[in-house]
């Protein structure tokens, strides 16, 4: 009555396993600021909430398996604001991100096929090869670098007969980079040359900047039947909980049998979706004034970090996220350090350890993550926390 | 710059796929009859929209990966109406059925390992088993039997050393099977003597009647470590749209490890569970009605099925469907003929070929599932419809 390989093998949540440590510490009436995971405090659109309260049906019944036609269409005005240009039948409404990119690897790869992923990646990029049988190969890149990629040869070593795609966040979760023109036309060559797939996970699309300049590889029109766009309102309109995401494709083939994939699961939440719908009729200045906030908190954040002794961590233009090279041997213990025993006036600060971000063993084991997901105070007192905890942490670690 | 061999592998819904001619019958004035769907036309209960209609957050969050706290006590309380008992680290909110069925495939079976599964089935298990690369081998029932299971022998026969679960849905889905004490407890020895898990699909439990004797799969104490129940409001509360489901099992390591699976797709959408957390406050005469409904439309199916020349069908006990064999050599250009060539006063009715509720190659060819989901009178209409057509198509085929 042994439970699967695959399962056991699967790896635990990094972001979620210190979770008890930290609810210990609020039991004892420590307040704890949360940098470990990537929910915005940013309110969800009102027109969204609307949506829901006018649903007048009787029955809450399916749905198309493609997703319902109004928020289909909605993605795709959205996606007319970025220049990019799908139709109806390149586009599937699906459970968030999350099954947009696990039916990306399930009609791309067979079993023991392989993706090439820059590391440090999102974790759950881990689970979705896990269920699909599919290899993560790492692309190690470094905070030295601002994790940017290697060379193109440093690249191409890595691809075997069984590379099917590259997957990749841009901007970066969790690293904060956008890729360059230079880059994103290095991954087109290195598609081009060994046919492989781009899987493109730009959920994080609005948040660059600095007025960097950003390219979606849904831009890259001679590799388009290549290229899959991975999407979800989550963090564009701060709607988490909804679920929604979506899987695009000029590959109309491609959209077709994923189509088979999302007919097994019948349909995405019918309310979420009504939800949804309307996101589409927000302003552009809604961005604007977003983008706006997360840039003041991410340079709350990166100039902290910048005057901290011994940390490493170049700036960051994008998403809401940012890695830091600690001068700690261990961050994990470090981040449970500053849970249970360290404190300033009854506060401290949650991150996530970066080890879990990393495919190859022994990288990242002195690096955190730093979501900036809270308002600028909160945001400078956390900070502070952090800093004074790497002081005392030394101190006691020297003794 | 190939697809997958799975997804191209990968059976088109057979439910879904003659859809578009309904669609153009539809479009010249036909008006159709759906007893293809299991969609219910019950209205959803109430509280349910209620509740959605006072969700008063600003932030739409990301919810627990195991669901919503709320969620998980009504579905243990529900439970403790039929004398099972769950306790809250046994069972975790899924994206329906569906992903509940996936999980499960994932966490107890290898690449290539084998479930059992009598046939004619869901069919969607077969997308559930491409996905997570499991073989799915039918144990064949017949329309002869009434879809009763054959004899151990002939189950056990079929039992490798790759087989790892009985996969099996009671209430039946196509069939309107209920098993028998007799059954129940034969599958509960081949599961205890070949050391195999019991993935009990009981969405439809409530839909029993004839006051036939129901077992639940959750009532086999002695096994209770080899039993996983799949659930879902969808059928129950006629809330398909909502897509909440669950996983739950006595069996704490599995629930632990499946866990994995739902953090690494986050959570499961908010609204649609804060609606369903009040579904357990609908008191049981709710059931009582509706399966008082539902036993008249069996009845009008049935009757009218009896009566028809050279149909053959023994008489359903639970769920909503029911599998007719018909004096046709294929049911599906039958279906598809019903829906461009014939009409009663310009209404026709469109059920499933049953074909591709089968593993085996060739069975099911002359079979259709009939959902009753209509109301009675509709149903009288639409089976008359089907009575009539059989005439005319027998007339037009001997011709």
């Amino acid at each position: 009555m042994n439970l699967s390989k695959r399962i056991l093998s699967m790896q635990e949540s990094p972001i979620r396993k210190l979770v008890p440590i930290a609810d210990e510490a609020k039991k004892k009436g420590k307040k704890v600021y949360h940098l470990n995971i990537g929910q915005p405090d940013i309110e969800t659109p009102d027109c969204f909430f609307k949506a829901i309260k006018n649903f007048d049906q009787k029955v809450l019944a399916y749905t198309n398996s493609r997703g319902i036609p109004k928020l289909i269409k909605s993605f795709i005005n959205y996606y007319k604001n970025y220049d990019i240009h799908f139709e109806e039948d390149e586009i599937l409404i699906t459970n968030g991100g999350s099954e947009a990119l696990l039916f990306a690897l399930l009609a791309i790869c067979d079993y023991e096929d392989e993706i090439l992923v820059p590391e440090p990646f999102y974790t759950n990029y881990n689970g979705f090869g896990t269920s699909a049988g599919v290899k993560v190969v790492p692309i190690t890149t470094k905070a030295e670098d601002g994790f940017h990629l290697p060379d193109k040869k440093v690249i191409e070593s890595l691809i075997t007969n069984k590379t099917k795609a590259i997957l990749l966040s841009n901007p970066g979760n969790p690293t904060g980079v956008i890729y360059t023109p230079e880059e994103v036309d290095m991954l087109r060559n290195i598609a081009k040359e060994n046919d492989l797939f781009i899987i493109a996970d730009e959920v994080y699309r609005e948040f660059v900047y600095d007025n960097f300049e950003y390219i979606s590889f849904a831009h890259l029109d001679d590799i388009r039947n290549r290229v899959v766009i991975i999407d979800s309102i989550s963090k564009r309109y701060s709607a988490c909980g909804a679920r929604i995401g979506s899987i695009a494709s000029k590959n109309k083939e491609l959209i077709k049998q994923v189509l088979k994939l999302c007919q097994s699961r019948l349909c995405v939440a019918t309310i979420e979706q009504i939800g949804a719908s309307e996101l589409a009729n927000i302003s552009s200045d809604y961005f604007i004034d977003i983008v706006e906030e997360y840039k003041r908190r991410r340079d709350v954040v990166y100039e902290a970090l910048s005057k901290m002794e011994g940390v490493i961590c170049k700036k960051p233009h994008g998403a809401f996220y940012v890695i830091a090279k600690l001068p700690v041997k261990n961050a994990e213990d470090f981040v449970k350090w500053l849970l249970s025993d360290f404190d300033v006036n009854n506060e401290t600060v949650m991150v996530a350890p970066a080890e879990g971000f990393y495919a190859t063993k022994g990288l990242g084991k002195d690096e955190i993550r730093i979501s900036y997901v809270l308002n600028e105070n909160d945001l400078k007192k956390a900070m502070n926390i952090l800093n004074k905890g790497l002081i005392e942490y030394k101190k006691i670690n020297t003794k």
